[in-house]
This record gives structure tokens, sequence and C-alpha cells, in this order.
């Protein structure tokens, strides 16, 4: 069945990683695509084994490692996707498409939608040959800086795997709710501000200067609360009889 | 001298880490750090040193890691930044703003082409605590898998450093100009408003319930210019000097 929405079809992206020479690095690319939601992990040609560094860097992530298929060749790993893109930091004389992770991501996902989608990373110190790019359709190619762009494997996956999900979860602003106060209240909140700046002597009304304008651009830069309101509205009362 | 672009501001854009416990992370973060074009790091109260691992991990960053600073208080490390965000998974009953990366990046380039902006990370085991998170004016939320959003150090920083990168690189900005006062004189400003509701009686020490953290919460989604810190410490010394 196939995933019914960007965030799950997140289960069909898959990374493939090709002849990967480091177990600390197989760990990594592990938890970084658990992490994200990313579960379909294939290693072509592994040139080290799944041992105890890998575990421990895969932390809670070692179920993604343990369930890794194993292929003996780039071909046999993307057999039944639809898109497969290889990432490099190399642009060489290629015919593919180069895109970066974002520019990508929204495709990626929408072809996820219907079958799996592969994301190859070469090995660490070769990356990967003409031929095997050559099997990919597109180059990712992840924003880096020019005088030092060597991305470790594992942090590489994590940015693609967080791009994907970035991309996927709903862009709506998450921001915590808001008790806004209606517009007489602040209003109101600021003229007694204003008397009591005045009581104080830090406001001379024959020269107000642009004090309240600067303080109303504050108060409305902050937004406020139904609370804070009744919050400042006791600090002005205060300050208007004290007690002390 | 400031930065001139979104990608200049980069170098304004503070990378700090608070007890951090395991060398290969501070390596691996140096390196996430270089490769997207940032290189200010700061250790708070590092649990571990920098060792062979921490240079094995960083690999062509040892030059990051060596120019990391060590500050013995979180405040040490933020008291020149115009904004600080802490990255955490956790939300808690926390009042500040909280933001993917993805929504935060044109905010932080942005402030970070006049001062430096800091993105702060706690421990590897018990992350930042409230009272670390509370010097921070944002939260940063990197989207993740519900059932396992361990993100390992390293890659958090990888997805921050990555995501600041790409938005640097993809558009020009275009926000309000804003003249933020650093972080020490805002901190300054709300522990003498503090002394200053307690003088009018506002505040009973004893009994402070929410009012700190709710007028902190208020502040902070403000923000304050530093004429505005000005106009507040004159109210506060008014209030509780009164000459009437």
């Amino acid at each position: 069945m196939n995933p019914t929405s960007a965030l799950a079809s997140l289960t069909h992206l898959r990374i493939v990683l090709v002849e990967t020479s480091h177990p600390g690095n197989l760990g990594a690319v592990a938890r970084a695509m658990k992490v994200m939601g990313l579960s379909d992990l294939r290693l072509v040609n592994p040139k080290c084994d799944i041992d105890d560094e890998a575990r421990a860097r895969a932390s809670g992530a070692v179920d993604v490692l343990e369930t890794a298929r194993v292929h003996d060749s780039l071909d046999a790993a993307l057999a039944d996707t639809m898109l497969a893109a290889a990432c490099t930091s190399r642009r060489r004389d290629l015919p593919h498409p180069a895109y970066t992770p974002r520019q990508a991501a929204p495709q990626l996902l929408q072809h996820a939608m219907q079958a799996p989608v592969a994301v190859v990373f070469g090995s660490e110190t070769f990356g990967l040959s003409n031929d095997q790019l050559m099997r990919c359709r597109w180059l990712l190619n992840i924003p880096a800086n020019p005088d030092y762009a060597s991305l470790n494997l594992g942090a590489a996956v994590q940015v693609l795997a967080y791009e994907l999900r970035s991309t996927a979860e709903d862009r709506t602003l998450d921001l915590p709710a808001f008790d806004a106060a209606p517009h007489a209240a602040v209003e109101s909140l600021l003229s007694e501000l204003e008397r009591g700046l005045v009581d104080i002597a830090f406001l001379d009304p024959q020269h107000p200067k642009r004090l309240m304008p600067r303080l109303r651009r504050f108060f409305a830069r902050a937004g406020l609360e139904k609370e804070e309101v009744a919050i400042w509205r006791g600090i002005i009362a205060k300050l208007r009889t004290p007690d002390r």
C-alpha cells in the first residue's frame, strides 16, 4: 500500500551506502535516518562489518542497522526504485540535472508516494564512480563552504534526511498559543502607563518628546496577552499609589 | 565591521555547547560548522578535553576546535550576542516562542548582520536546564521522528548549520532594521526590573509566583532595542527613587 501523505512517504525513502569503510559511519547513518523517520537502509559491497562501534553510534537505531539489506551491486539496490539521486560534492562533466536537497526534496517525496526513491552515497574516500553516478538520475549537491566541503558521511545523510522530513512536515507555524488582549484593553493600558509615567515624573507632559510613541512601538511589537495586560495594570497601579 | 550579505553573516553565527561530555562530539561539531562556513565555537564548562578523538573527528576543522573559547557560564558565552536560541527537543512549560530551524533561519541571519547570534546546545545526557533555557530568547525544535527524536549533538549542529547556510544561499533578506540590545544589557535590565518591583511591593520575594517568568516571556517576545533598554532603565530608576 502506498503512503497517503508526504510524511508517510518517508518510509519509501531509501538510503543506499556504497562501499562504506567505517563502522562508525554505518551507525551514524542509521541514527540520522531513524530520527527523521527513515528506515530503509541498503549497503552495497560494504567494506566493514556492523560491529560494536557501529551499534554504539547507532544508539537507539540499531534496528535500522540490523534490518539493512546488503547488495552486491548498486543496480540490485536500486532495482525497484522509481528515482535514484546521487549525493556528491563533485559535479564533473555529467549529464545529470543537479539540485540542492531543498530543491529536490518536494519531488523526491512526491515520487516516494508511489514507489521507493533512493538517495545514494559513495565511499568515504572515493565517493561515487562515474559508472555509479550514471546509474542515478539526479545529482544532489549539499550547499557547503567552498574552502572545506568535506561532509562526514553520517552528517550528509543527516542533512538529507532532515531536509526530507522538514519538507514533508506541514509548514504551518508552530507558535505557542496566544491569548491576545483586545485592542481597547491595550489602548487603555497605554493611557494608564502614560499617566503613571507623568505621576512618577518620568514623562513631562509639556515636553513628551518621543517617549510614548517609542513605548507604543515596543508594546506593539510584543503583542499583549490578557494576563499580561493585568500584570502591567497592576504594576502601574502600584506605581501611581505607592503604599510604601 | 559587520557582514554585508546573508552568506557573510554566517561568520556571526556562534555555536555554544554547554557541558559537552564526549570529545568525539566536539570534533563532529567543529567539522559540521566548518563545512557550512561557521567558525565561532564556544564551550561552556566542557566535561571533556579536546583530545585526539576530538581532533580525529574534526578532520580538516581542527582550527575551529583549537580556536574555541571556553567560558565558565552561559551568560559569559552570550554576553555580546544580540539573540540566543536554544536548540532543544523538549518544549516543557516554557514561555519562549519555538521555531523550526527553517522558520528561524531568516531572522537568525538577519540579526547576525549586526552582531553575534548564538545557537545553544545542552549536554548529551541532560540537555539544557530550565535556567539555561531562560537565558535564551527562542527555542529551536528540529523536526524529528516522534518515536525516536534523539539527535546526536554533532548531527543537531550539522542540521542547524546546514539550514543557516541553505537559507543564506537561497534568499535575500528583507527584515526591518533592528538595533538590538546585547544579551547582557537585557539580563541586567530584567534584574533591575525585578528589584524595582520588589521596591514598590508589587513582587513579594517570598512568593514570587510566575511574575518574572511572565515578564521575561513578554520582553523576549518583543525583543529590545538599545534605546528601549535605556527608556526602561530610566523608568525603573524613577520608580525606585521617586522624587515626588
